[in-house]
Order: structure tokens, then sequence, then C-alpha cells
């Protein structure tokens, strides 16, 4: 049953900003879900190995950056490489986000700013749940309420390839 | 805020079979995500008003059914109408799981067998968290450990509208 959450993917992938400063860490992240509609809250599950792990129980908040194709270098750096050393390699500009501390990422199509409200701990995992405070998007990916299909989401597939969608749509 | 989970959108659409018997039912959920790698566990989000929570409060057991672009009419038939008279509309075919006593879909490319570990109340929503006990899947959809870019998986856009993967993968 190792490797049955395989059968869940092609998964999303997004990544998780947290900390400050020169603390300011990006992971990518799959695991990620909607928990509450009202009052709107989103959870993740991480690694308690990774910093980021460490950074969100420090500071209490994260946000969510939704990249698009174009950012698929920095989704594969911010998978793969550990701690804080790897921003420097990224592509991506951090920017004040609007109610939190943890900054957003300009290039990014839509930040969510959240605020931990819980944690729970399954398996290896943490799974931190988060209070949806504020977002920002861009508003050719994100339009009249709903995704764009022009715009390229990404998903992961596997290891290392990922998937984007077509952007036919069937309406039922 | 209240729509700002929209900007996680498209997300993957999956079926959530729950009860036996004549007690069986079938919801749409997209808020389903993995939460432990080892043991393998996963969550998914559901609105007390639903049917499906309570059976699964009752028999602290659900499968996860990965439906596929075929299925998107059943989808929609989950995801829309209320209570087990919906069943009768859908043309899925209910077989026998292999570790608990939830059904699994016949037409569905992979069925995840889990049981209740856990259950947290967050906002509007309760989410379930539940071990995979086993799973089954059809090795055309999955192939060598991951999902086959052919096979087509269902994404949820808004409302009444889903996407597909196009099969453009990119390995980094």
């Amino acid at each position: 049953m190792k490797n049955a959450y395989k059968l869940l993917y092609p998964m999303r992938t997004y990544l998780i900003v947290s900390g400050r400063g020169s603390e300011v860490n990006v992971m990518a992240a799959d695991w990620v879900t909607v928990v509450s509609f009202e009052p709107p809250m989103v959870g993740v599950a991480i690694s308690p190995e990774r910093y980021t792990h460490r950074l969100i129980e420090k500071y209490g908040e994260f946000v969510i950056s939704v990249p698009d194709w174009d950012m698929l270098d920095d989704v594969w750096i911010a998978g793969t490489e550990s701690g804080p050393e790897k921003i420097k390699k990224m592509r991506i500009t951090f920017v004040q986000s609007k109610k939190i501390k943890v900054p957003s990422i300009k290039e990014a199509p839509a930040n969510l700013e959240c605020r931990v409200i819980d944690r729970q701990s399954y398996g290896d995992h943490t799974f931190f749940v988060g209070a949806i405070e504020e977002c920002t998007f861009d508003s050719r990916a994100f339009t009249k309420g709903m995704p764009s299909h022009t715009a390229s989401f990404v998903a992961h597939l596997s290891w290392n390839k990922f998937i984007n969608f077509d952007g036919r749509i069937r309406e039922v």
C-alpha cells in the first residue's frame, strides 16, 4: 500500500512560502487541499524534516503560491533542494503580503495568505490548517471568479514529471 | 476571501463511496489530499449536511474512487444530487472491496479502501482522515507505478466545468 497514494495523481503542485527576512523559505507541495468553505480554510501536509515545517511552527503563518508552467524550474528547485540556500537559485521575487508577514511571490498567478489555526500529526507528516486571511491574484489567470483555462496551471505526475491542462473543457 | 479557495483550482475530482448494502452512497469530492506517506493516509473534507458524512461516521470506512473522463456524467450526478436515490441514476457497478465493507466502483480506474483514523471539524466541514488499507487499479491507467497520461483523469474547473490533462509532459 506504500505507493497507493500515487493513484490520486496527477495532483496540483503549489509552492509553500514560510518564514520572513533571511529565514524565508519556499518548498513545493502537492498535498494541499481546501478544508472549509466558510470560513475559508486550507490544509497542507508537510514533513517534520522540512525547514518549512520549523518556520511554520515558529511563525504560525504560510503563503500558498500558485505557480504556472513558466515557473516549473523554480518548482523543481523548491521541491528537491533543502534549506534557504535554494532561494538564491530561484528566479522569484518576494513581495509583501497584505495581512501576514510571510511574503508572497510576485511571479505566481495567485497567493493565499494563511494563518495557522490547527496542526495534527498523521503518520510521517504534519497537517497544518490555515485560515485564508487574504489573497492576491492575476486577473488574467483568474477571470470572472474562476481559473482561466488559458493559464498554464501545473500538476505533478510523478517524481520529475509535470503535466498541464489542455484547455478542453466539458460543461455538464 | 469567501471564494479564495477557487485560486487552488482546477483540482482533481474524486468519488467518495460510503455505507453498504441499501445504504451505500457516492458523492463527488475535490477536497481530497494525501496526509502521510508512511503509513499511507489520505484526508477528505465533507460537509456534515451530506448523507455521506453520516455514513462515514456510522461505519468508519470509505472508498476513494478515481473517475475517468467517461464517468463525467456520473460524477455530476454524484456531486449535485443528494441521498441514495441518485445511485439508481448512475451507470456504475459496485464490487466488493478487498479489506473493507464499503464497496468499490468497477468502472473507476482506481479505488482506495480507507479506514477512518481521525476526524476534525474545520469551519463548515469535517476532515476525515483514513488509513489506506488496500487499493485496486486498472494497469492501463496506472503503469510502472505512475499514472498513465493517456488515461483521462478529471479535474474540476468550476461549478459545472471539468477539464482534463493534455498528455504534454515536461521532465525536469
